[in-house]
């Protein structure tokens, strides 16, 4: 993918030099010549990865590196950094202020761009997830983005797939005291193992007896259950070919043997972030749609979830003539259980009584508010005794036992009136069905309350 | 990006040659040897690009294609036609099928190897949205990949770069008979354009007096505004190095001079009904997350989104020391409006009155429905005077005319009644400043209706 790359630098000839390189290769390229000025395009959204110098006046690179990684709306940008430092603890100050990737100047070409394709390509997947969390975002709510940017990448489940003895004690020694970690020597066990061990990411080796490690890395990538698993590979300082292999089909990120333990530490601690990151985004657009759906205060399903759906259950039930069958519930005299103890209390055994009902419904019932104190039970399969039965167990799990409110120091009894309807072949859609089930209820209320009422099937 | 291709062929060693040559550049690979059996795997979903063999006995791979192309589950798989047949009409058969592509035997394994990574590539960045759209469909309502996959490709707005009077007639006549197609000869003008435009597809010579096309397409692609437009390069037969990295970087088609006519608009059409596939589940993501906030009756947010947004309005005034004002609106004797004409007459007058309402808010404002007949409205920037002249232009508003219901045949005069309140340095929440709302609207109804009254600043 094409995209726009920061570079960050204050001396103009480095900034020309690696601009001239990139433009070449058809990216756009955007130059900020401090800190701060880094910052600020980075917030406005202008750019899709940074190569940052470290040494700045004013504000050095690590320190940027650490700001735009606990921003929410710079978190996810992919950050290298680019120096003429060389010690190892140089790099890990990077990799520990959240950098993706440290490269040292002289530059070698090939590897700065294939890290940047990299980054850019894996970023490209999941910008479109972050569009809609934004959008998430301007809806209000919880931020989704403020919450996937504050976590810590502790506390990971890790696979590590390797079968050398010496190197499975020493990662798996430095990575324990940050992670769960499971060790699979078999790369055919580790493909089965994957994509039900809840792993976050995976870290393979290259090398293992009798085994592409790389191929198992792209199954793991391709296969449904596995592709959104962070992958790093570990690998000999020669195998740089098959490693840009593995970056250009979309593993993560690679460490070389010898594997320095706080290098280790701190790229998958950085991979564990951006998994979550992603993960975070996922979890909260679904939310966010499922609560379209939703009623907030008793978290049933709301009308419009019920108004969606029966028509596909009435439409199958016709179509394979089978039962269906619906219950229409009201809690009997609410208004005077509001009048009597408050609007709380009358929220309170609502709410309890939604979840007394609930746990009576099987996975493929219809459970809704259909406003005020109604609550309507969408029944598949069931004929006009069975529903009655049904409805009977329900009318008596709310008689059996008061509602407690006021944190439970006081006990409202509750009974319930339902209104029970089959589908008739005659019916022309759901609302006849529905109808003869209020007419029912509307029995039951006459007939004295807390009892059910049938119509005709 | 690895992923998993199928080969479909009747012939084992046809599909024993692409499944090795797939398997060493790092792909997954599923066969199938028939048309029903690839159908079968694409529905299951388990492949992310399809290789098409066009001779097969029962079921040929124009037909398949066409099958997978009018399926909403299987319409967004890239599809490859890879076949012994030559000729520009069985070329056309497998565009016109919907087919992304078109390869023929014996296979240069450089085209095929670009063509499939370009292909996932694109494919990777939409699978996100096509997921969450899967997610939406299960909460039922409007299914937005049926409706992506029905749309025809016809009546696109495109974009022509191209500085050639030959081909700029040639391509606009061709396309204009689909399509509107807009002209543009300098490149740099065609950037500036481009983001406004309203632009579905891009077409860009390669061939520009003066300038490099390709550069045109990556900064296209690069840009946040045109990043989805889709493009397609415009080259010459000797070009196919430049051709080969613009699919590198996520153009998504080409052709080659001399153009035919027939394979130009195929193409294109193509391009169309894959940018409408995503910016479809696109919108249908956004609906979907909106209908969280939004009231079903009156289209006027949701009591959820009030919640959300009014704390930080309130932040907001007490952080900046600016007015803030809430206004509680109230349809006198509703309850009336329902006994007397009946429910549906009164949810059009609560439309009819939240319509008139909506008139007079500005966009910083926020307007709510917060419970039955009654409206929210939050007024950020105003003074109790300037809030109590806004709640008396309402009420005038709402008094000036009657509503028309029951399809016009009806005029029901309605008034409102309105409590205002502004925000006090004492104020601890919202809530606080909406209780004084409430109780200078109990004020307005007790005094006779009809009327503004207003808590004391």
């Amino acid at each position: 993918m094409s995209a726009r790359v920061l570079i960050v630098d204050d001396l103009y000839p480095n900034v020309r030099l690696l601009e001239t390189k990139l433009s070449l290769e058809y990216f756009d390229v955007v130059v900020a010549m401090n800190g701060p000025d880094a910052l600020a395009i980075c917030e406005r959204g202008a750019c899709d990865v940074v190569l940052l110098d470290v040494m700045m006046p004013g504000m050095d690179g690590f320190e940027v590196c650490r700001r735009l990684k606990s921003n929410p709306d710079t978190a996810h940008l992919p950050v290298v950094i680019v120096t003429a430092l060389d010690q190892p603890a140089d790099r890990l100050r990077g990799l520990d202020a959240g950098a993706d990737d440290f490269l040292t100047k002289p530059i070698d070409d090939t590897a700065l761009m294939t890290r940047v394709r990299s980054l850019v390509r894996l970023k490209a997947v999941t910008d479109e997830l972050r569009s809609r969390a934004l959008a998430t975002r301007a809806l209000g709510g919880i931020d989704p983005l403020a919450l996937a940017a504050a976590d810590t990448g502790e506390g990971a489940n890790i696979l590590l797939v390797e079968d050398r003895a010496s190197a499975i004690d020493r990662i798996g020694t430095a990575l324990s005291q940050h992670h769960r970690v499971t060790v699979e020597t078999d790369p055919h066990r580790a493909l089965v193992l994957a994509p039900d061990g809840g792993f976050e990411v995976a870290l393979v080796s290259l090398d293992l007896e009798g085994f592409d490690g790389l191929r198992l890395c792209s199954q793991l990538r391709s296969l449904d259950r596995t592709r959104n698993l962070s992958l790093i590979m570990l690998g000999e300082m020669g195998e740089k070919t098959r490693i840009t292999r593995g970056l250009d089909f979309g593993v993560n990120d690679y460490l070389l043997r010898p594997i320095d333990r706080n290098e280790l530490v701190a790229r998958v601690r950085t991979q564990v972030r951006r998994r979550r990151f992603t993960e975070t985004l996922r979890g909260a657009l679904q939310a966010s749609m499922e609560l379209a759906v939703t009623d907030d205060l008793t978290g049933l399903h709301n009308r419009r979830y019920l108004d969606r759906q029966i028509g596909t259950v009435f439409g199958d039930a016709m179509l394979h003539q089978k039962g269906l069958a619906c219950l229409l519930l009201d809690i009997d005299r609410f208004k005077l259980i509001n009048d009597t103890w408050g609007h709380e209390a009358g929220d309170e055994v609502l709410r309890a009584f939604a979840e007394r009902i609930r746990q009576q419904v099987r996975p493929m019932d219809i459970l809704a508010r259909y406003g005020g104190e109604e609550i309507v039970m969408v029944v598949p399969g069931v004929d006009l005794p069975e529903a009655q039965a049904i409805a009977e167990r329900v009318r008596e799990r709310v008689e059996a036992a008061p509602f407690a409110v006021q944190r439970g120091t006081r006990d409202i009894p509750v009974t319930v009136s339902i209104g029970v309807a089959v589908r008739r072949s005659t019916d022309a859609s759901p609302a006849d069905m529905l109808g003869r089930a209020d007419a029912a209820l509307y029995r039951a209320k006459s007939a004295g309350r807390n009892r059910v009422e049938a119509a005709a099937a």
